[in-house]
């Protein structure tokens, strides 16, 4: 292995935001600090967007105050992009680093960044220049391949819980059916996630459907009759893409059917309309007098007063882990791998290829999903709860006898 | 004043929850152990339902344990109700109350609360007997008369400010118009919230609309329109209670136009359906290329994961001085007066009549709403931040210089 060279680096922080993106942030930036191979540490200015345009700060220069008080607020500290950069883009990009004597690549994201960091470091070694390109996992969704799991999943997991903890006590307080419609399009574990705090049997969610099984409306509205006719009440939690049995989402097929039926152009991802659907289809169809609906939305995965310190830390491990990486190796992503569980949760960190993580999405297990396709397996609740770091207890009377 | 009888005790939550509704609970069940002249503590399940039908449970029983745990649980231990007895359920109530010797009545709740108990309060001095009834404030809307601030409100607020300082950074990361709605159909005290995390004079919320000022669509569009011109992004947060400059709220008013428009019975309230018309709006009428739009929901009176420990302490205090209270007089509603503010911080408990708070709403004064109506004043800011117990700082790298 080549000598790690003397020479500059640049650290970008890509796609949707995390509570602890910033964590791993400010991990590379106090690893870089360290590491006299790295003489100037650029921040780029909304990812991709900022390495094409030669839009950088400089990251050596921070105090230790502002790097903890960036390290513990939530989302992208340099700005971030959605931007999946072609061949022509990334010509650019690596037009940029040459310019500037970049060598170290840092990429804080999902599957797509490490995909860009593939690809670059892939066309820097066809024209000889030497750079060296490390992927650091982040996503609320949790859907990376290699890694156990991702930073920022174990805050995200922890909002779910704590959201759902509360909503059963709002449906305990005044009972009926509450349907709470929870972000992954495609991977379920967010959803799963607020089955978490549930502690007694009677608890909430009663019902949780994630897009990795489909399910029709017709079971849907069963199972939750099911439920209300013997608590009562009944708390449900939907991941936004929820599918039919064919695959098709929920989303898509209503979608249609509302431009069929010419009542306009209604979009119901990303809104309010999946959930109150589905409230309009309880109220109707199963006579249930008290309805409600909610959709998550942004706060899951940006809320500013709730985190998983198990998650932070090893957030910020993350980003120390790729920077030390970068001394021995050219390329790779930051992986975790889990030494223990429940109380002796413990993790080490690896490095592994960036092409086993690009591109690739992972689903939930399908032992984390119970057989009827409605609801969690302790498996999952053993893999997830550590990551939140633990959770408050509840206490409440409704079960205490009568006098 | 006669002396205190000695006999049993009802306590009853009702209305919505809130974060520390159990807080004032115990409170009151702490407070009446220590009373001798109250032998049973009942607790009525779902408010007046439980107190109509005879359905208590023993609330002298419970172990130091279970109560601190239901103390740090959000929503109503008890169980709630919507009923507004009228008179008739008034006299099963009180019928109720003379066959199992009730004669100390304690009820959380908001204005219908104390109204509730004012009226059983007044029967029974008609029919001679003897009955000493008490309120207890509770909302999340802080709309109560007489009292300072209500418990309830501090762990909402706190909410609102958390959940936008993320939401500010998450645009920040990804600018566009985002578009927040927030309970509160009369009062806007939990929508001028969402300002309390301002740290940097290009945070948001830049935009903060109450329902106690009219504005018009128009108006609404040209704020977001200057706002995002300027900073290139805009975070908007929005009462649910939104009006006209003519009082009518723009709920109303479109669920009108597209019943006119025939485009079905659109809700919109207690829907996403408003925070998703004014996505559309702002996305077709200011040609934004990302706009985003949620509504809070439920996750605001309910979450279980923060709390104001200043509103749970004062939550408590109202319950435990309501017991005593009762020891001195026949009826009252507890209420807060401010001693000091900012870091001086200090409150004293008061009582006053019942009629004083029945029925009555609080709107937002004058002087916490800016001039302009889109936001709000310094006034409010130092009403409103001792209530949350103090918020998280924020770093961001957004304004630091390029290289």
């Amino acid at each position: 292995m080549a000598k790690a060279p003397k020479a500059n680096a640049v650290v970008g922080q890509s796609g949707g935001p995390t509570a602890v993106i910033n964590a791993s942030l400010v991990g590379v930036i106090e690893e870089a600090n360290k590491h006299p191979e790295i003489e100037n540490l650029y921040g780029a200015r909304y990812a991709v967007v900022g390495m094409a345009n030669d839009d950088f700060i400089d990251l050596k220069k921070l105090s230790a105050d502002t790097l903890e008080q960036v390290a513990d607020t939530p989302c992208s500290a340099l700005g971030s992009s959605r931007d999946k950069p072609d061949e022509e883009y990334c010509a650019k990009i690596l037009d940029v680093f040459k310019k500037r004597d970049i060598r170290y690549f840092f990429y804080i994201g999902g599957n797509d960044s490490a995909n860009t960091a593939h690809i670059i470091n892939i066309m820097a070694a066809d024209t000889g220049y030497e750079l060296r390109a490390f992927h650091i996992p982040k996503t609320v969704d949790n859907d990376l391949l290699v890694t156990d799991h991702c930073p920022g999943y174990g805050t995200a997991a922890k909002f779910e819980a704590c959201a759902l903890m509360g909503d059963d006590m709002d449906n305990r307080t005044l009972p009926g059916i509450k349907i709470d419609v929870i972000m992954g399009r495609h991977a379920g574990f967010l959803t799963a996630a607020t089955a978490l705090g549930k502690q007694r049997d009677d608890d909430g969610p009663h019902l949780v459907y994630v897009p990795e099984r489909g399910v029709s409306l017709d079971k849907f509205l069963s199972d939750v009759e099911d439920v209300y006719k013997k608590l009562g009440r009944c708390v449900v939690a939907v991941s936004e893409g929820i599918c039919d049995p064919d695959g098709v989402t929920w989303a898509e097929k209503l979608a249609k059917e509302s431009e069929t039926d010419s009542h306009g152009n209604i979009q119901l991802s990303g809104t309010g309309a999946l959930a109150d659907f589905l409230a309009g289809e309880a109220k109707t169809k199963l006579g249930a007098k008290r309805v409600r609906a909610d959709t998550f939305g942004y706060l899951q995965r940006s809320f500013a007063g709730l985190r998983s310190e198990v998650d932070a830390r090893e957030a910020r491990w993350c980003g120390r882990h790729a920077v030390g990486y970068a001394m021995e190796d050219v390329s790779g992503s930051v992986a975790i791998k889990r030494l223990g569980n429940g109380p002796d949760y413990a993790v080490e960190l690896f490095r592994t290829e960036l092409i086993n993580v690009a591109e690739k999405a992972k689903p939930m297990p399908d032992e984390f999903i119970n057989a009827e396709g409605n609801g969690v397996t302790n498996a999952f609740i053993e893999y997830a709860m550590p990551l939140t770091g633990g959770l408050p207890k509840t206490g409440h009377l409704g079960n205490y006898p009568r006098v």
